[in-house]
Parts: structure tokens; C-alpha cells; sequence
């Protein structure tokens, strides 16, 4: 596999999603959920979001892929998120866990945990959640302490690479790294996603508006092809967004034109760099 | 009633809300609800968001319409839904029911079935939400198969024609199918509302929208003419919002700058067809 | 004190805000949360919702100031919004109160008036709501008639002046009464900040807003200082983003954009009046 595979996939991952209009429902913090359905419906996708125990059972059903963010937890999460974790993994379909802000409360803490043995085929979390979630999950030879402060980050991504790797070797899965250069890998393969803006970081669900079209691309795609092609998405767009904006929210509303208007070609041809990680 | 009539109760419904700016409370889901209460308030009404039991009665009675909307349920709406809906028909008021996603889930089944006897004086839904709730109560003669996929429609407002008007002949309101022709009855007549936009379907929220801005409207008229008021604003406001638009984001600031500005006339001059329902 | 004094003041707290990015975390309603979370972000600070208990608790710990708004209960809050109150009290910690619909609700009217031994550092507030809460504290020796209508507000600031004194008297923070003129004072000062922009009424939020903003401030500053900050931000910045604005929707894009960018003396020299409070 070489970056030019890689390009190709990006591509037919992008086109099937424009063509199939694919429904990747949402278990997702209030905060942003708008956010992430208007970024799921600006690339193709379309979106659903629900909060009870047997609607989490029936989108992981009907659907092809489904988004699990913990940024704002209900009590019914407690019966909610296991139900449909334990649905997804059952049904082998592809989803994207969202690990926010973990280490506040013990609900959260405990789904965390608990995700361990329903491998998550995509984790998206900033550096700090990312090494935090490896380490909840023992898969650190060498705990590493992580500092989540709420939803930011105050490590780098290449700080997180060990983290993102172990979680990969245990989950078979893709992790996706995001800060300035975003990280992906499946624990066989690393690529850094380029571009991108600082404004990102000014507005509220950057991250998770990323893990939603995660899970819209997983619909069609694997998950490092559907992890990789949401980060290069995010990417054009944002670095294209902010030649236009005057600010943080002028620049998400261009955000959002620009990924819908982008092409396939756009999309995978953005900066990106892909290697093998050498055992 | 002829088209100039209902021409004159348009122009009359927008300037009263305009003027009087009425309050109608929404309990409605997370995805959407910015979007509904800046719709209401851009059109001149205003908003108040409640998901507690006796805050869903307070709110119905000191409002003049009700918006209900069962996109995102939360387990107390298993308590508030009902007791809202059963003190909107004792006290006569007017409400608004968005069936969103009628077929996913336990709760929502069971709510939506229930609803029926609450008789909601307008339903808005897309056309396969309008069908599947005409199944749902036994409406139909021939049980008509609907294809609704979590909030997208996949039927065309014509299919949904006879579903619409044996709900209006139950409910003795008024019943809303938003499509790219919106279609709105009261059993007796049929109006079809043109122009809008496809990007309406690019932005999560446009149907919540439409179905918060028929509450605001049926607090000054008529279920008939509320629903049939929110969809010229919609479209009048979609179409020209989609000349000056990029993209989907965009399109939605364009769309509630336009609405706010939109006269009375403008909307009620918004093309749309009008006839008597022959027998 | 005098106002070049409070000036010098205000250009400290936003520069420190700007250096630090604090994070204020919210307990907040669902309608606005998006917009007081990207307000904050706007102003340099950090953002966090959570909506359970021993959530709010850790986040009371971790933080320098939290933001409590009651604009939409959930059935938790009975244990979350007193638990987290407590435990800022207990700490120290600067916390803003926004007790939005005071009247609507038994579980609101509850919390509402336990919320009286906590002495919330910052309360802000409509003039009807701050006129409401005072009568619900039996702080006013007259009890004056508020006329609460949902979120909106019936009196002026002005009527509200007494009120936001008796407050401040009581709980030794500061009171911030929003509207047309802003009205903040700490029971010994009084400050009006002026500016802003009618289209502040047509987009929803505005009010919450502002309350997260004052949380972040609250990071930095006196709860006098922080609440003047805010509004004398929020004043610098609408009026500036109404010369831009095509209607509500580009009023709120260029609202957050504006914030942004603004400078610590911009807002600071944003016109206000100071005085001292004769008694």
C-alpha cells in the first residue's frame, strides 16, 4: 500500500458517500450535536441522533455506521451506551468512539472501561484523551500521564503516537490523532493529515464534527481509509475556510460551504504524508 | 375562500405575529432546537424551550400554540409529552406535531400512537412521516407501506396526499408535507407551496424549523393558514436566500436574514396553488 | 474607585483571559449552549457542559468559575444543580447564576430559591427575573409584581435597580440586569454599560451568553469587574456587528467575529457610566 492506494481510496470512499447519501447516527453531547449533523449532511451523509437504550439498538441496526461521543452524558447513557456498543460489535459494523474529556465522573469513566471490550473500530480524541484512554485501558508497558483539562488537549500529537499505536494493536482498529497535524493510524500504518486552521480551536466541536464524519465515511470505507479521508476533509476545508473568514464563526460557516462543495480529488490530494510504522 | 382570501389571512396572521411577537413553547429534540428558536424569534415571534412534565402543562397554558417535536426523546418525555398534549386539547390551543423518526424506538411508538387522541391540530412532517403516522392510527384503508429512514423521507409529498388529508378528516386540523412542493390541507382544501431550496436539505433542522414557525404562526390563526404561513416564509425566504448563498451554512444565515426581513406581503405573494378538495 | 480605575481594571481581566484561556465550565441550557460555549471560545476562554452530579462537583473543583444557567431542566438537575452550588461555595469559587424563567415550574421555583444560601457571586439576569428572584428571596421590603413571560422580559432595567441592589447587599457578589442599557452593579457601584444592538433580541441567547462570558472573566476578576466585562464586550461587539449585518443570523456570525478580535481597551473604552451607590 503506498500513498498513491491510498489517494484512490480516499476517493471512492468520498464519491460512495456524495453518491449513497449514507445515515450515520449519532450518540452525541448537546454542545455540538448540530454541528456534527450539519458537517454529517455538508459532505453527503446524512444524520440521527438518539439518546435511549433501544434507539441506540435499532440506528446500530439499520445503519452502517454510528458516532459515540461522551461530551455531555445523560443518566440513561448508563443503559444506553453499553446496549449499542455491545449492538455495533455484535453486528461487526463500524463506529467512532469520541473519548471526551475523560477522567471527569465516574459514569464517564466507567463507559470508558467498559468500551475496552467492545474495540472501538475508530477512536478520534485529541493527544491528551487519546494517551488518557490507553492508559484506562492498560495498554501502556509504561503508564504515561495524561493531562486532560475538560476537552483540550495540553499534550502534542506526537506525544500520543505509542498511545494511538497500542490502542491500535488491541482494537484492530483505527485511531485518529487530532491537533495541529493530525495523526491516523491502524497500527500497521501511520499518515499525518496536513492544512488545517487555528480557528478550529476557536470554535466549540471542531473535534467532534470530525468524529461524525468519521463515522459517515466508515459507512463506506475502512475504518483508517474513513478516519483518514474525515481528517483530509477537515483539513482542505479548514485551511480554504480561513482565507475567507473575519473570525471563529464566519470561518465555521464557511467550513461548511467549503466541504460541501469539495470535491473527491480536493479532498485526498490535500498535504498528507503515509508510511509504514516499522515493528 | 378563494386564493385571494387566503392571500388576506396570510398577510393577517405574519403582521399580528409581527406586532404582537407571541410566545410558542417548544418541546422539541437538541439536534435542531437553536435553529427553531432563532426561526420563531427571526419571524417575529418568540421562544421558551421546556422537557419537564409541568413545565410542558405551564407552558401550554400560558401559551397560544405549542411546538412538539419527538426527535430526540429523553425517558421524562414518556411523563411530559402526554400531560402537554392532554392540557393542549382541554384548554383548546393550538399545537404543532413534528413525528420525527415515527417507527424507531419503543417510546416514540408508543407516544406518537398515543397522540392520536390528542387530535394535534397540526401535524408537519415529511411525506413518509405522514404516512407512517396515518398507518399508525389506522387511517388508511389499504395500509400504505412507508419507507421512513430515520429523518429522511424517501415518498414524495404526492404519495403522501391521501395519508394527509384521512389525518385532517380525523383531527379536524390541519396537516403540513414538506417536500420540494409542501403540501398542506385542512381536509377540505389543498394548497401546494412552491419555491424554497435544496439546500434546505443540505442543514439539519429545516422541517424543526418549519414546524416552530407554524407554532409562532398558529398563535394569530388558524391551523390551515398557520401551516400554510410557515411554508411560504420557508420557501419565500429559501428561495432568495439560495441566490446570495455558498454552501449550506451559508444558505441558513442568508435564510433567517431573509425571514426577518420578509413583509407580510412578500410571503403571502410567495407562489403557491390553491383548490377545493372535491369529494 | 473611579472609572478610569474600573477601565484599567477590565483591560487586565480580558488580557489575562486572552493569556490564560481560562476554562469556565457551564451547566447550561440546550437551546443556546452552542452559542455561550463558541462566545467563550471567542473571548479567549475554554469551554466544558456537563449535566451530572458528581460532573458538576469536579468541575466546581477544577475550575475557576462556572456558569449556571436554568433555562431547560433536566430531571438530574434536583441533584446536580444543588451539589455543584455547594461544593462552589465551599471553594470559594466565582460562579454565575443566570435564573432564566424564574416562575415556570415547580423544580425551577425549587432550585431557584435554594440557590439563596449558596450567595451566588454573579447573578444575571432580565430585569423581570432580577425583580423575580428578589421577591422569591424576600429581599425587596415591598414586594414588587415581576412579570416574567418565559424567557422574556417585561420590566426595564431601571425598574430593576432596586432589586439588583438588594441582591448584591444580600449575597456580596455582583448583579447584571441586560437591557437596553446594561445595567451591573455590587450594591455599593453601579455601572451602565451602553452600546450593543437591538438585533440582540432577535437571535436567541444572547442573555446566556453573556452569562458564560462573565464566567470566563470570573476566571480572572472580581465578580464586579468580570460582570462589567462582559457586558462592556458584548455591547463593544454587537454594535459593531449590526454595522455588518444583514438581518439576525449575519448579526451573530459577526457578533462572535468581532469578540474575537477585539482588543482588551476597545472593550474597556466602550462607552459606560460609573458611580458610587449613595445610601
Amino acid at each position: 500500500m503506498n500513498k498513491e492506494d491510498i489517494k484512490k481510496e480516499i476517493i471512492t470512499a468520498i464519491k460512495k458517500v456524495k453518491k449513497e447519501n449514507p445515515m450515520a447516527p449519532s450518540i452525541t453531547n448537546t454542545v455540538t450535536i448540530n454541528f456534527v449533523a450539519n458537517t454529517q449532511l455538508a459532505a453527503g451523509g446524512s444524520a440521527a441522533m438518539v439518546y435511549l437504550p433501544d434507539e441506540g439498538e435499532t440506528v446500530a441496526t439499520i445503519a452502517n455506521a454510528v458516532y459515540i461521543n461522551v461530551g455531555t452524558l445523560f443518566p440513561i447513557y448508563e443503559k444506553t451506551l453499553p446496549r449499542t456498543a455491545k449492538k455495533l460489535q455484535e453486528l461487526g459494523k463500524n463506529w467512532v468512539l469520541d473519548p471526551v474529556a475523560v477522567g471527569i465522573g465516574e459514569l464517564r469513566g466507567k463507559l470508558l472501561s467498559d468500551f475496552k471490550e467492545n474495540r472501538p473500530p475508530i477512536i478520534r480524541g485529541n493527544a491528551s484523551e487519546i494517551i488518557a484512554l490507553a492508559n484506562l485501558w492498560n495498554l501502556l508497558e509504561n503508564q504515561e500521564k495524561s493531562k486532560v483539562r475538560g476537552v483540550d488537549s495540553t499534550e502534542t500529537v506526537s506525544e500520543a503516537k505509542r498511545a494511538a499505536i497500542a490502542i491500535c494493536k488491541y482494537t484492530k482498529g483505527a485511531v485518529s490523532v487530532s491537533g495541529e497535524v493530525d495523526l491516523i493510524t491502524d497500527g500497521n500504518y501511520l499518515a499525518y493529515s496536513h492544512g488545517g486552521s487555528k480557528l478550529f480551536s476557536k470554535i466549540t466541536g471542531a473535534g467532534c464534527a470530525l468524529g461524525g464524519l468519521s463515522a459517515v465515511y466508515a459507512c463506506c470505507a475502512s475504518p483508517f481509509i474513513a478516519a483518514l479521508s474525515a481528517c483530509q476533509a477537515f483539513n482542505f476545508s479548514g485551511s480554504n475556510a480561513e482565507k475567507i473568514a473575519k473570525g471563529p464563526a464566519s470561518f465555521q460557516t464557511a467550513f461548511l460551504d467549503v466541504l460541501y462543495s469539495a470535491t473527491a480529488e480536493e479532498i485526498a490530494n490535500n498535504n498528507f504524508d503515509f508510511e509504514k510504522i516499522e515493528n
